[in-house]
This record gives C-alpha cells, sequence and structure tokens, in this order.
C-alpha cells in the first residue's frame, strides 16, 4: 500500500497546531478590547483587561497553593462576577471547575464533594451555611474561599473562610497560565441529579467546550458586543457554555444574583441586553409583572429557552413584549444545547396555534454536534421519519462528554454502539425535527430544575409510615411542574399530608418538597409494576 | 507520579469525538434547510438539498473513476456553481482539491499538475485551450473533464473533454461520502506565486478549513441566511473559506463569472447581497461606475478586503455608498485571512484622515487563530509596541497550513522556532495592531537605514497626478541602495520628477526620497500583483 503522500513530512509542529480551547478567547477579547465592558453587577462595571487580570490572578493563587493539573475546584456560587471567573481561572491553573448547583441539599453536596475529590471550594457568603452543613458530612476537606458580594446584602454570614479577594490579591494578574495539554483534558465536571443511584459527574473537555461555545454564538447570530442576561443559573452545565462564548464576540455579561422580575426588566431596558436564556418559568415571570415593572425595549431580545417547549400563549405573550423565543435542547452529557428548533422564516407567516406545534419541537442539530438521531436503542437503528414512533434520542460528535468521572461502566453503557444513549424518548418529524415525547426517567422539570421522582420517593419510603411512594409531575402554575405524591400507608399507621411535607421538608431541597399528597391505592400492571402514566393522568386531573 | 483520574477510562469513542470537516456544515444545511436557495448563478437557482445532492455525485463519480485518498484533482474554473461543488465533493471522495488561478500561464501550470501528481481536471470550456497548452508540457497525463456555463456564450471552445454534467449525472446523489480518517488529512493544495523559485504547495486540512469557516462567520457577524457575492476568485486560497463558511450559515452564494461593475452592482441590489470580499481594485470598480450603473442599496453592504491597505478617499466614498469596509490581512499558508481591522466603535467618531490610518492597519488575530507576532527573526523575540520597529510577523495555531507539499525543507525553514514566518515586515503599534511595512525582500537598505518601500509609494500616492506607484532598490555607490520610484500618472494629468521629488521631501525623511523617479508602464502579474523583480532588474540597470 503507497502512503498517502499527504502525510509525508507534514506533522504537527507547535507553529500549526494548538488545543482548542475557550480559554483563549478571554486572553484574545483582552488583548483587542481591553476596554470594553466585560462584566456588569449592580453598580460594578469590569472591563476585559481587569476580568482576565482576575482570572489570571485566580489562577496564580490557586497554583500558589498546589493546584494543578487534575485537580477539582469547586465552586458554589450565584450568578456573580466571581463564577465567571471560576470559569476562567480555574482551568487556566489546569484545575477542573466543579459548579454546585446552590439549590441542592448538604446531603448531596457532600457526595459530590468526595466523589469529585474537591480540594478547594470558593462559596458565596449566602450559602456558607449550606457549604458547612455538607462538609459536616464530607469525607474530603477541602480550602474554602468566601466571596462577599456587595448586592447581597444579609449580614448574616461574616467571613468565616479565607477571603476571595485576598486570595485573588495574593495572585500574580500577569501569571502564564496554563494551556491544556491536550485539547482533551477535562475543563469541568457537573453532576446530573442522579435519578437512578449517585448522582453522575459529567467530564466536559476544552475542545468541547471551545465548539460549543462558538456554536452557540454562530446559532444564536449573536454579533460583536452582544449584551447576555445572566438569568440562566451558572451552575447549570456551565451555563450552557455562555460564559466563554461571551468571549468569542467580546460582549458584555450583566449579572444577576436572583430571578426577580424587576431586576430583569431593568437590566433589559438599562443595559441593551440582547440575548437572554432561561426556562419558561423566567418567560411567565417576565409577562406576569406589573405594568410599572415593565418596560419598553427598543430592540428584539433573543430569548432562547429549554427544558419544556414554550405554550401557545406565553409565546404570543413574548412577541408582543419584544421577544423572539428560540426553543433549545440538551443535556449536561452534550455541553447544555445541543438541539435547536432551528426556525423557518416561511413558518412565520403560519396561524399563531401551528406556529407554537412547529416551535414546541426540540429540533436539529447543534452546528458542532455531528449526529443527532432517534434510533430503536435495541436494534440502533433509526425510527422511521413519521413523528410518530417512539425512540430513543441519541447523540454523537465532539460536544458529546468526555465520559462519567470514575464510573466506567455508566460511561459505556451511555455509549453503548458508538452514539451517547440521552434516555430521554422521542419522534422525528418528516422534515427530520425530533420532538421529545417522554422521559425514560420520570424526570419532574419544576422551575428549570430536574427533580428526580426516585429521590423524592426514597424519602417518603424513610417514613415509617410510608408502605408505597410513587411521585409523578403534576402541572403548575408558575413553576411548570411540581411533584405531586401518591402514597399508601402501611398498616396500622397514619400519618397526613402535613407529617410527610415536613418529613420531606426535613430531608429534600424545598423545591423538592411534593405539592400535593394523595393517599389511595397506587395502580400496577399485573406484574407489579406502578403504572406512572395513570398517575400522571390522576396528578393532570387533580392539577387541572 | 499519580494519574491524572481525569484521564483515566474518559477515551476518545466514535459517540464523543469525530474529525472536524466543513463538509458536515454542508450535510447539516441540506438536512435542515433543503429548500433554501444555495447558489445563484445568472438565471440559475439551486437549493441546498441540490448543491449538496450534486456535491455527492461528484464525490461518487470521482471514486467510480478510482480517485480516492491522497489523490489529488485539479479545478482550472471561474467563481461558477461548479467550483463551489468541486470544494465539497472533491474532499467529500477523500482526494485534495488543487484550485489553479485561471490567470497562469501554461508552463506554470504544468508545473502544478505535475508536482501535485494530479489525477484528474475539472476545467471550464473558457480554459480549455489553457489547459490544453499545460498538457502539452506536462509529465502527467490527469483525466480532463470540461465544465460547460451557460453563463460563458463564446462558444469557442466546443466540448473536447468528458462533459462536467455527464459525470455528475454517474454519480450516486445518495454516495456515503468519506469522512477523512484524521482531521488533520488534507483538503486542499493551492500553489503560491513563486516570486522567487518554484511555487510552493500550500497543504491546507480538515481541521483548519472548519476552524477558519467558522471563524470568517464570527468575525465578519454573518447571520443566518447571509447573502455573498463572489468578487474574490475561489481559486485563491479556497476563496478564504467563505465557500465553506456559507453553509455554516446556511446562506446563499452569488456566483460571478467576471468582476465587472454592472453585473455586481445588479446583484447587490436585486439578490439582497449582505457580504462581499475582493481588493481595493474591486471597491474602485464600484465607485468608478457610471451613475446609471451604481445601483440604491437598502442597507449597509459588508466588503473585507485585503492585499493593500484602503485609502482615505476609497474608504469614504464607499461609505457614502453603503459599503462598510473591514480590512484584512493573510496568506495563503493561514488559509486566507487571519488577521483582521477589528474595528472599535469610538474610532468612527474621529476625524476621516484618523479612521483612515487605523484603518490602513492589518490589525489583531482571527478567532482561530492562537498567535500572532511580529518578531526579530535572529532571537525569535517580539519587537517592542512602539509603532516603528520593523520585525517579521509571524503567525501560530490551527488555521496555519500543514506545510509545504513535498518539500520538507521548505516547511521546516518556515516553521523554524515554532512560528510560521511570513516574510512580511512589520511593527506593531501600542495597541498590539499589527501593521505591514514591507515584504522582507521589498526593502530598501540605504545608508544602514531601513527604508519601507510602501511608506515611499503611499507618499506619491498622496500625490493627485500619480495613479500607480512602485518603489524598488536600486544599487548607489554611496549608499548601497536608494529607493527608485516607477510611475503611472493619472489621466489628464502632468507631472515631472522634478515635481514629485519637491513633493517627497515635504511628505517623507530626506533618505528615503527616490534617487530616481521612471514614467512608464508598471509590470503585473495575471493576478494583477506588481512584478517588483522585474522594477527591480530595470533599476539595476539604470543604476549601472
Amino acid at each position: 500500500m503507497v502512503q498517502n503522500p499527504y502525510n509525508i513530512d507534514l506533522d504537527r509542529t507547535p507553529a500549526n497546531y494548538q488545543p482548542l480551547t475557550p480559554l483563549s478567547f478571554l486572553e484574545r477579547a483582552a488583548s483587542v478590547f481591553p476596554q470594553h465592558i466585560a462584566i456588569v453587577h449592580g453598580a460594578l462595571r469590569r472591563n476585559y483587561a481587569e476580568f482576565y487580570a482576575r482570572s489570571r490572578r485566580l489562577a496564580s493563587a490557586l497554583a500558589q497553593h498546589g493546584i494543578g493539573r487534575g485537580d477539582t475546584v469547586s465552586a458554589l456560587l450565584p450568578n456573580t462576577p466571581a463564577m465567571l471567573e471560576c470559569h476562567y481561572g480555574i482551568p487556566m491553573s489546569g484545575a477542573v471547575l466543579h459548579s454546585i448547583n446552590t439549590r441542592l441539599d448538604a446531603a448531596i453536596i457532600a457526595f459530590q464533594l468526595d466523589h469529585a475529590m474537591s480540594k478547594l471550594v470558593i462559596v458565596d457568603g449566602e450559602f456558607m451555611p449550606l457549604l458547612q452543613a455538607a462538609l459536616t458530612l464530607a469525607k474530603v476537606t477541602p480550602r474554602v474561599i468566601q466571596s462577599d458580594d456587595p448586592e447581597f446584602d444579609d449580614p448574616r454570614n461574616p467571613v468565616v473562610a479565607n477571603d476571595y479577594e485576598a486570595f485573588l490579591a495574593s495572585g500574580d494578574p500577569e501569571f502564564d497560565w496554563l494551556m491544556p495539554e491536550d485539547e482533551w483534558d477535562a475543563i469541568s465536571i457537573n453532576y446530573t441529579s442522579g435519578t437512578t443511584g449517585d448522582p453522575k459527574g459529567v467530564v466536559s473537555h476544552h475542545r468541547g467546550a471551545y465548539l460549543l461555545a462558538q456554536g452557540n454564538a454562530l446559532t444564536t447570530s449573536m454579533s460583536k458586543h452582544a449584551v447576555y442576561l445572566w438569568t440562566l443559573p451558572m451552575f447549570h452545565c456551565n451555563g450552557w457554555c455562555f460564559p466563554w462564548t461571551m468571549s468569542v464576540i467580546v460582549g458584555t455579561h450583566v449579572c444577576l444574583r436572583q430571578v426577580r422580575a424587576e431586576p430583569i426588566w431593568n437590566a433589559l431596558a438599562d443595559e441593551g441586553v440582547t440575548h437572554l436564556c432561561g426556562a419558561p418559568i423566567v418567560m411567565s415571570l417576565l409577562i406576569s409583572a406589573p405594568d410599572d415593572v415593565q418596560r419598553a425595549l427598543d430592540r428584539t431580545v433573543q430569548f432562547f429557552t429549554a427544558a419544556a417547549p414554550p405554550p401557545e400563549k406565553l409565546l404570543a405573550d413574548m412577541q408582543q413584549a419584544g421577544f423572539n423565543v428560540t426553543h433549545l435542547y440538551g443535556l449536561t452529557e452534550t455541553y447544555g444545547p445541543a438541539v435547536v428548533n432551528d426556525w423557518h422564516k416561511s413558518w412565520s407567516d403560519l396561524p399563531p396555534a401551528r406556529q407554537a406545534t412547529l416551535k414546541a419541537r426540540q429540533g436539529v442539530r447543534y452546528l458542532p454536534l455531528e449526529g443527532l438521531d432517534v434510533l430503536d436503542p435495541d436494534t440502533m437503528r433509526s425510527v422511521p421519519r413519521d413523528g410518530v414512533t417512539l425512540g430513543e434520542v441519541m447523540f454523537r460528535g465532539n460536544v458529546v462528554m468526555k465520559g462519567y468521572f470514575r464510573n466506567p461502566e455508566a460511561t459505556k453503557k451511555a455509549f453503548a454502539g458508538g452514539w451517547f444513549h440521552s434516555g430521554d424518548l422521542g419522534v422525528v418529524h418528516p422534515d427530520g425535527y425530533i420532538q421529545l415525547k417522554d422521559r425514560s426517567k420520570d424526570i419532574i422539570i419544576s422551575g428549570g430544575e430536574n427533580i428526580s421522582s426516585i429521590e423524592v420517593e426514597e424519602a417518603l419510603y424513610r417514613h415509617p409510615a410510608v408502605a408505597v411512594a410513587a411521585v409523578v409531575a403534576m402541572p403548575h402554575e408558575k413553576w411548570g411542574e411540581t411533584p405531586c405524591a401518591f402514597v399508601e400507608l402501611a398498616p396500622r399507621q397514619a400519618a397526613d399530608a402535613e407529617t410527610l411535607r415536613n418529613w420531606c421538608r426535613q430531608h429534600l431541597a424545598p423545591y423538592k418538597v411534593p405539592g400535593r399528597f394523595v393517599f389511595a391505592a397506587i395502580p400496577r400492571t399485573s406484574t407489579g409494576k406502578i403504572q406512572k402514566f395513570v398517575l400522571r393522568e390522576q396528578a393532570q386531573d387533580l392539577a387541572g
């Protein structure tokens, strides 16, 4: 066999090959537009030179404390400037960013810290008590650095750890930060909610983060100096990679500690926001705000929504209020959005109900995702494009995770047959757009947060009066969905809704506590399996 | 040494790793927007489904004729739909696209065909005589496929080879085209003009083409369904990768056989063109067109220019006519533009002359280029950012070529010290923007002082009587070298050597004033580049 002549004497060299990493986007933004405002947070304005220098200080301070390649650094932070700095400074030290959902309970946080072998935690003052509770349960003893945010004015938590600003001050703003040795090196770990068994640590790499960050800008038509409002929590899948996307187009981040209507409307009107992301709950919040809170917008704002299809009425209201809503879909395992409801201009001429139906579909592959399909998981064959035949949604390509941390069994299972198995069930329409129909795991999505029904059931099962528990989603006006618990009591035991609600409050994060408890016989199949679809119908009726 | 835990059991698999290739952009565009118009050429309209199917047919037909990985397929074509198909169909067969400049002479084309070991040539009917002349000189005997373009209405060349449409018809529109085995695989070869010695074959790979294609869209803020007019020849560095960029944003190509004012203005007005590229000569063509040819534009059109800094007057005229001009810079070795004059909004408030001065600078690195600097080639140290100290412009990163084909010596020399040596001399301004001052071989060294021929030419261009100026070194008994200026006068203008000498004395340091002024037609290459080596010979004789 003759060797391909185009492979002779044409090897990779330092001149023509570098690992892809989103960290280089910030270096470029700071060198070309040092004075451009990178971060807005309340009255605070920080330009790209400062953002980059502070990120390098963070990397340097971490390195001085012995943090390096392969170490995990955790962040328990709301959408503050410190959280943005963590997205650059932590990987610039060679370490891996572990963002923790601030709404989790102490036990799960302890599990994550242990599993990720966390060496250091950067925590916002508000969540210091939560972290302290987690640390009493954890085996690891990470160093703790507390970030105090001037926009958080509840002084109940005086500094009890090393101060973040002092930590940064000890670092070198000219630090020669570490490029990844390979673009396949890990940049972050994010734990999934763990519907079955323990949470799984999804490892992302620099290559995928680089590609999805650019894919976001291209998909959302973000042009130079776009302004992004942080309604999406950055602890969700690295804010879907938007902390890195904004450096691609040298844009401005508008931070937000809390998702409330008034600061959102003010940021939209006063800061020139062009793009934001969020679950439908954020749209409801915007639309249902009192008239004196809502503001007139002088531009169409791009709103990207995921988690649940946007309802027709909400879409109409959003359009009226000056937003263009795009529906995205993805998982932590795909770096966030890897599917987009790529809109056809001609669809805008259809009746609103038809438009909402089309917009409810999850859509087509993101540019940096090479493969998206709905397959029969047994045969690994594509389902027909009939909009009816159910299969499992599967992904393949460069924005699929590196794998699950310290869990080769789960990784192997997830990648069986050369595709990432999402666990989501869907169909393919004749035009190739996919639509989710159900979740093979019974996830409840409340205010954009995934709630595992199994976790809630397990908490209920621990109460002595509970014989059988089954939890399903019940529609909820504000949160989209809320857990509804069906309970069969054990013989000679008594408990009422109030008792179980209190029990759950002690054992679960508040948002996971069922909104309703139903005491009744639970329907089963002949083989004894609980018929959750029957319960879901009942919950639907109860909510109605 | 403990192994990095993030590298254990987290290997590449088919589920999470695919070679980056711009070919996948077309597959996506065709699957999501099959009916969107991909190509406009005169009255012809072809949608993405057709564009993709025809590209697959081409790949299939090539495969049927034994073309595969590592083979070279040449294209001698103007900016027609066939040329766009070659950018996808040829690499889809596993082969390497070799685009030939249609303005070259037969001997150089013969050299390229031999050096690239071309297996097959796709040629436009207009250039069949040129190819035939080249083939009489070449050692290789590639198969010839002739593409006849209905927009070319000179019937002097009846089909004398295999017909392109018949060739395509023999291919399978559902052909299972070849992904690259590795993203480092070659996608194209482009020969540099070779002002010194033989032309060199610049090999590009799929990874770089993918990244630059996306970089173009991000840098030029191209949004979904942008419309691109083909004033830039596609045989120049693969049309700077725009054949692939347009599939990223599912845009429309407007083809153009010839760069003439009327069809350009018509396309701008009638086809909704949003972006085009070209040398300053294209701007002059647009601006100097008669009033009845110029059309009113209902949008700002983005014009990207390279090759020479756009003069102030031209910039003002272009702005007046509805264009926004951006200055780019790059080489065939960097896939085309790798440097952009990234404009700061605040600069638009400066006086026009100052704006032109700022816009004349080449600028900063493109997003997918990791490193750009001006270095002393002896010490490989950065020059100070003083806007004065001359050094060699160097590049490093993923959009630097794979290397020169069958020329390991030249490749090694070009990549010495871990940087690609451009051969261009430049300075770095305090804000980090680079500016070219000369080709290293065009520098004039007089009494130990470096004189930039460009600087002297710019001074001459500011004189109203000067239409074209070219300055080269002339041997000088005392100073070693002195500048010698060749000048073409503008129509109905007069000036003599004394006038221009006085003019230069007012605008240049005394040692930079040319020792001799020659009024004559200036020799150019087929691509319109001034042939300085011819002028240098003339200057030598004049001094002799």
